[in-house]
């Protein structure tokens, strides 16, 4: 049985979706961006461009996924990805819809995430389903 | 003849090192931080998680590159690895050094680097070379 656990900062951030083959899906409670967190269920990982390289294209497919999902099915033309890690070093990615008017726009969420606004359970079941649905997520 | 041009602004920031197979890289200008930038040479890309598969895997395995420079040859243990472009749209990759004691830390550099200092010309040859003899980037 796998002794794998979320960083528990990510889970307090965080509303957990599921998980893909390899990574556990989050959405950060801060709606005000859409702002997606994979975290692939690996002991001891912090540095995605250390992993080999299989691994590295596993995580780069599902967060495809998780890109095709937030401009598909929630209408955004333009994704932020990163890894960073300096606070959380838990290896985790960002995956964020942004638009030109957002409320940080063009600045990157990290830091400069003044508004705040919450998603209402239906909303995150809603989201939830229709990646279960369409993409393959796994209930957890 | 490749009509692909590197942004006019990833120019004016950044020092130009060379190329790998897919991607220019670029030194950014500021040494207060290790500072690269991959720049794949696709006309109008200006998503990573949007390409295919094999063109993703393949960017991935030159950032790995890069990371395994700042990593073995500058000694970081930290990488920051990200694809923004809400200010320069031409796809391009964010592969940074960090430390614990580095000028912006824990934050990302992106609006907090207010530290600015400069690369020798000398340096920058010395950065180049162990490019090229150990991590097969061509001089452009």
């Amino acid at each position: 049985m796998s002794q794998f656990q979320i960083h528990q900062q990510l889970l307090l951030d965080c509303h957990r979706l599921g998980r893909f083959e390899l990574c556990h899906l989050l959405l950060h409670k801060n709606a005000s961006v859409s702002w997606f967190i994979l975290v692939p269920e690996i002991d001891g990982a912090d540095d995605l461009l250390g992993l080999p390289d299989n691994v590295i294209n596993l995580t780069m497919a599902e967060a495809k996924k998780v890109a095709r999902f937030i401009k598909s099915g929630l209408g955004f033309q333009k994704i932020n990805f990163a890894t960073i890690g300096n606070v959380v070093p838990q290896l985790h990615l960002h995956i964020i819809g942004r638009r030109q008017d957002d409320c940080c726009w063009p600045a990157p969420v990290w830091g400069n995430l003044l508004e705040v606004s919450n998603y209402s359970a239906a909303r995150i079941g809603t989201v939830k389903d229709i990646l279960i649905r369409d993409y393959s997520l796994k209930v957890v």
